[in-house]
């Protein structure tokens, strides 16, 4: 065995391994190892799917999480986000989505209005122009994000929101919107549920404003539904007992539909919130009202766990297949997720991540 | 410098390692970064133990979580578990034991009883098959877990349980027990603690079953003490005041144990509960109990850490020894964990476990 | 494409890479992957900075958090130690911190007084003694954390702190303190905010005897300012209301400043309690204590992310630049971090820490 390791690391040396650290590993041989020592896969194994390949709606589209609420940052350099633009595009990614152009005081672009007026900080990096030039190196489209002032969050109130968004979305246009064509559409970001006071006029205002500053560019919002599972993050119960019921549901979406549908081309109900045998009930729902307002459909796929007391990691893959699949069934017409950097792709500080982008590769056969 | 990383880059090219990325290191050579540019560890520095090695027992089994109530998924295809198997193989397990064959609706096989009377959802791989040819091909036993509804869980009744193993335990024997030589034994899975109502009758009837229908398998049960950590892992604190004492425990399981001894082989007391300097007297207690019941006493050695506001993360090496040094001295049969895969394999989504490994088999002398 | 993948495979095999692993990456090339099958940084893609760099106080001390309270433990080996202090050294560092000696009965070195009076675990290595030898290899000074019994926290009295710690200081000192010369300083390891009972005399109480016995070696204590973020680890609320005022922050601490000043050499608050616009109003209250008290003015930089419900993982680059460029504002003396090896090291588990890492050099030009 020493001899063994010793001509090992001999022909290691000699294919410029040098560096490497070799644990013995009792029981097995040398050609079980890796260059770093470690035991090495398989690659000869393949995983033996008992279900349909392909049988979901594949996604297309990924919010980009840099101002967080409550995901940790990477704190990825240009670099990272480069290469994580290529793991999407690899992955069939057409659209990006800046879940927010600021958070609070912190700020994804150096806003003249956010700075002066709001007191917010100065980014290190102008993340906006970033996205947008990396989203034209990948032939994506790209979807701004509203300022968030999390004053909605704090009071119920949408109204300063719609005020600050008129000086960001008149801005944001101006400086960048002219001068990238993967400027796409726009995400108007306030997250609402059910009767939110004053909603349907705050959509309606932002929506409004957004198509008419940039002839019409397409806008979508993206919900939650107020199921069992719609609770606090900073909180440690997982579920509540008042969840909306179905009809409920419905009778309050198609009153905001009804308000918005001629400034919002289409509705991303986040698919997280409800329980996996309830999909296809909401589903059929949300499908029917958006035929009803002529929006389009999607489904927000969360690929993040929401079952478990780490909040948050990436989801167990047969859970997003389930809404996936349940997605196809409801004639959805697109798929976006929350999100990839973190939960689906190979360089993730989450390496559960990295498994699920290759599970989900094998479903969909693209591998 | 910049010389030295030009010709660094050179030769490191000429042995194939044109990927690599080179983030300068101020004060350091190129001889001390590993091909991927970052410092590399000196392989001649040993730690230093200042306590007797190999004084604990060994860990010899380990639970596989695939139903997880509250470890987040790995998303690991056939080809991460097979090298899973090959990393438990290498420091000396023999036993895997799956923790259940379902929770609620998510199951590990395709069973037509799940499936058609529970609307359970279809898996997208038979891990139960996956598992048990893996344990084949590795040469270890493999034990299978009951299916959980989960109604235990919501309202303290096991009649449930017992009703659906009833399906299971013939359906699994059948369908695979006489199949595959590594299905070796049955974990009756219904976590419980002190007089749970109607536990005792549960317990004996699934394990008679189990033993039934397979010519007498072994059967084990792994308890939790309700000490002072037994605590909601939802919720936020971390230890409770209202801890059962040494004396109750043992007259509490004494009848428990006198009521399922002749159906259950052996009992693996969960060791992460109490405190360490109570790990003695529980310890005592209840191999005093087996020994009375002629069963075996094992320790379900966790290998996550209780006392971390991440709930989970790997255990520090030194709390998992002084659990596996109480073991020994009390003269335990058989140590099994809690477990290998998330906590303490080399490939597990959380590095800790890693170092883990290498702490536990620089202790245990298996390198 | 598959006649590429062979010969890719063929070429890699050739410089010793046989035991890759290479998933398909649709629409990629060869030469876009790595040795290991993934794909590869483009290292000539540089992040566009629009601040101006190196604007911050530069961090050179960090704690070494081996007896943790909070923050999972990482299970490395005097390898990896040995290698974390080179990645320290190549950062600026010149500090290290034991954060403390022990914390109730996991301690970090063999004491006989705490093993015998108090019941403590014997540890499997001396980390102490480590951390000195490191410390000395690498040209750094080391800071001694004294022991914390966890009585304190139970029940908000010093007392038994300081009944522990006059054993302590003289057996460390004359075991540790004579033989190495890294043995530079004490850090007072009650973390202490406002009028806490008793901490005055005891703070002086302990301060005096490391002084006393060392010789003079300086002191150091790192109270956290009561601000909104003050809250309990375990807890699930991130903030709360009743936080303390700059006005009254100035009043509880000259008081405290002018009972210690002659035996505490340097105070290092810790930055994360507070909002980030409050920073100066803090900073410069700080400062001007501790002028008038000729105490060295520190500040204790958080790399971790407060305002997660992960609890806890590395820090946005952009919120500790915030904190280092207001602890530069307000004339501090030096900047030492909360804490490098789980938040900022490049071999960290967390591996955001590796990219903060990177962001902190490119910022600070290090690189």
């Amino acid at each position: 065995m020493e001899n063994e390791r010793r001509n090992f690391l001999k022909k290691a040396a000699l294919a410029g391994a040098s560096a490497m650290v070799i644990p013995s590993l009792m029981g097995f041989k040398e050609e079980d190892m890796d260059q770093a020592g470690k035991l090495r896969l398989d690659s000869s194994v393949e995983s033996k799917l008992i279900v349909p390949k392909n049988n979901g709606l594949k996604i297309t589209g990924t919010f980009l999480d840099e101002i967080s609420h409550d995901i940790p940052h990477q704190n990825w350099g240009e670099k990272e986000w480069d290469l994580d633009f290529r793991y999407m595009k690899s992955m069939g990614i057409d659209t990006v989505i800046m879940i927010r152009s600021g958070y609070r005081k912190f700020i994804t672009y150096p806003s003249e209005y956010l700075l002066k007026k709001k007191g917010c900080y100065m980014p290190s990096v102008d993340l906006l122009d970033m996205y947008l030039r990396l989203a034209e190196k990948y032939g994506m489209k790209f979807y701004f994000g509203l300022y968030d002032s999390g004053r909605y969050w704090d009071t119920g109130d949408m109204t300063w929101e719609v005020e600050d968004n008129k000086y960001v979305i008149d801005e944001v246009w101006k400086k960048y919107g002219s001068k990238y064509k993967s400027f796409g559409g726009w995400y108007i970001s306030g997250e609402i549920s059910r009767a939110t006071k004053g909603a349907i006029g705050a959509f309606h205002s932002m929506g409004k404003q957004c198509k008419d500053v940039s002839g019409g560019l397409p806008t979508f919002i993206s919900p939650w539904i107020d199921g069992k599972k719609a609770v606090m993050a900073s909180g440690s119960s997982l579920s509540k007992n008042d969840a909306v019921s179905v009809e409920q549901h419905e009778k309050e979406w198609n009153e905001i539909f009804d308000g918005i549908h001629d400034v919002v081309d289409a509705c991303a109900f986040q698919d997280g919130h409800i329980d996996y045998d309830e999909l296809d009930a909401f589903f059929s729902v949300n499908k029917k009202l958006a035929d009803k307002y002529k929006m389009e459909c999607w489904t927000n796929a969360e690929s993040f766990d929401r079952d478990m007391p780490i909040k948050f990691l990436p989801i167990k893959f047969d859970k997003l297949r389930l809404k996936l699949e349940a997605a196809k069934r409801a004639g959805y017409d697109k798929a976006i997720t929350f999100e990839f950097s973190h939960f689906m792709s190979p360089q993730s500080a989450y390496s559960q991540a990295g498994h699920l982008y290759d599970r989900y590769k094998e479903y969909f056969r693209l591998k």
